[in-house]
């Protein structure tokens, strides 16, 4: 499997025709997010930064997009039983708010040590809560449970071509807010974001440099990519709560193959990135929402040749659920 | 003097098509701001709401268009003496920016008691601090002696022409990324912000609602339009720093003759509504900037059947600039 550098759309899960359906799909739904941009930042970086603001999609990250296109493209047979998922954090939020713009039920199955203000999310957006205990194990079973019992249509967050075809409508929109954009940071954990953006990037312009922001604490992806096969971590630690899952089957073959490269960032250059996209950006974001800064600023990527090129950067700020209490006390101590 | 409710703009410091000008002048330097939107929040108010960002604009708050705008409205001659200003807020860190965009000294009079960040902005900035002390008194000496020194030209903060116009441009922004605006809230201080908007409003579509949000603290707007001349207070107490000026005789003919209302609010509803700019639509926010949406969901607002046709309510969030600290304290005490 490795080795066939070379990439024809048909082996992808996902295809720039189907994220431009996803676009059709998705657009009266899903927020047009605007574009931010900041000298004070720029002149940080020493590059024109351009930050794709998906804090402001709806439930507060990109994940609305993929959730919704997933949810728009079944047929009415299949919708009417309903979506089910487990997860506890924004995917969850975004499957129920987009199962409720189309009437139907969404699953969720959530761990009992889940995040209160996430729980919040679901049930906000309508999304039926079943309780599991915190392992996978039970995870899995519960939700294996749910699927007998109601024929609901799994939605998995990253690992499905409809979710990928979503989150690439994000570069379609920044291409054209942007057209400059010489390349794009997107933070990385399933793959699921960088996927779509990926497609979309090469396809429309094989010159963009499509790179990923992960933690070193959860650097899943940056090992996996160095060792040409899927790399799981027994345990990952990060505060990026939403960069901690691993590659799945869909996902691997595009960050293998379309990902021009990975910078990996402490946890500590997160926290600082997230101080700087409150103080001077004004945005509240989560700390994954933040990586894409903090990898701009690093100096594995200002001390690297290859990035020399990289002027016009686009960042996809990915989302801004962050209890207050968890931010302030982030920034306040450090890591 | 009052009486007289008809308005031709020959009355007013500023009209349409000074306001015109000024986006034309400015519009190469400023941003111009998104506006964001949130079902959440329109669900909690019961009506659309538009939330005009002006705390992405350069600077972090709308004083930057004003600013702009007088310094470029200078002869060549007038800016070569550069321009001066006695302030601590957002207008001197404004101005600092508008002149070094003009490549123009920018004299900042500071009192020995403003906070730090707000004068670290103005020397970021590039602009030349003149310390003067606490009072008034002080203020205006310093500001005369460094005038007759170096002939530069004073540029009030609100009661200028100039400025007035500058500010206005918020509203033709907005009514062109949202024509169906039939009402538009705008916080009150020393009247600059709401003058330009009102006049603007007024001039393209008398229809539309013209409504300022004022703290109870420092409610002398409501008390003047009340009396039908200008009451000024011996104190204020606000947590909303930005709105503790008082009315100028530019900016009184405009809100004495085409503001539709005043919503005075509690200091308390003010750090609600920056809780929810910062939860919701995940947007750091200053005090003054979060009174709008205090307003728009504050009991006598929603009590006042006047306000029942404000369907599509445009809210100006004019300024982000907050230090952390003082916003979490905020929000974790209360008032």
């Amino acid at each position: 499997m490795e080795g066939k550098a070379q990439a024809s759309s048909s082996m992808y899960a996902a295809d720039l025709s189907s994220i431009k359906a996803a676009q059709d799909r998705i657009s009266s739904h899903a927020h047009k997010t605007p574009v931010l941009s900041s000298e004070t930042l720029d002149a940080l970086s020493g590059r024109k930064l351009y930050f794709k603001c998906e804090c402001f999609q709806k439930g507060g990250a990109f994940k609305f997009r993929g959730a919704c296109n997933a949810v728009f493209s079944l047929t009415d047979d299949e919708a009417a039983r309903g979506v089910i998922t487990h997860s506890s954090g924004n995917h969850a939020a975004a499957l129920s708010l987009a199962a409720k713009l189309r009437g139907i039920p969404a699953h969720i199955v959530i761990p009992k040590n889940a995040p209160k203000c996430k729980v919040e999310n679901v049930i906000r957006y309508g999304g039926q809560v079943i309780w599991s205990e915190a392992t996978m194990q039970s995870r899995e079973e519960v939700a294996a449970k749910v699927l007998k019992d109601t024929g609901a249509v799994l939605i998995h967050p990253y690992n499905d071509g409809r979710i990928i075809s979503g989150q690439g409508t994000i570069y379609l929109e920044l291409s054209e807010q942007i057209p400059q954009i010489d390349t794009i940071i997107v933070p990385i954990s399933g793959g699921g974001l960088i996927s779509g953006v990926a497609l979309a990037a090469k396809s429309i312009n094989p010159s963009v440099r499509v790179l990923a922001a992960e933690p070193k604490g959860a650097d899943d992806a940056a090992q996996s990519k160095k060792a040409g096969t899927v790399i799981t971590l027994p345990e990952t630690k990060t505060i990026a709560d939403g960069l901690r899952a691993s590659l799945g089957s869909f996902t691997w073959p595009v960050v293998r193959d379309l990902v021009d490269g990975i910078i990996v960032v402490e946890d500590r250059e997160i926290i600082e990135a997230m101080r700087l996209c409150y103080e001077v950006l004004k945005v509240a974001v989560e700390p994954s929402g933040a990586i894409g800064l903090a990898a701009v600023l690093s100096e594995s990527f200002r001390n690297n040749p290859s990035w020399d090129g990289c002027k016009n950067v686009g960042i996809v700020v990915s989302g801004g659920n962050v209890d207050l209490d968890v931010m302030w006390k982030s920034l306040k101590n450090g890591v």
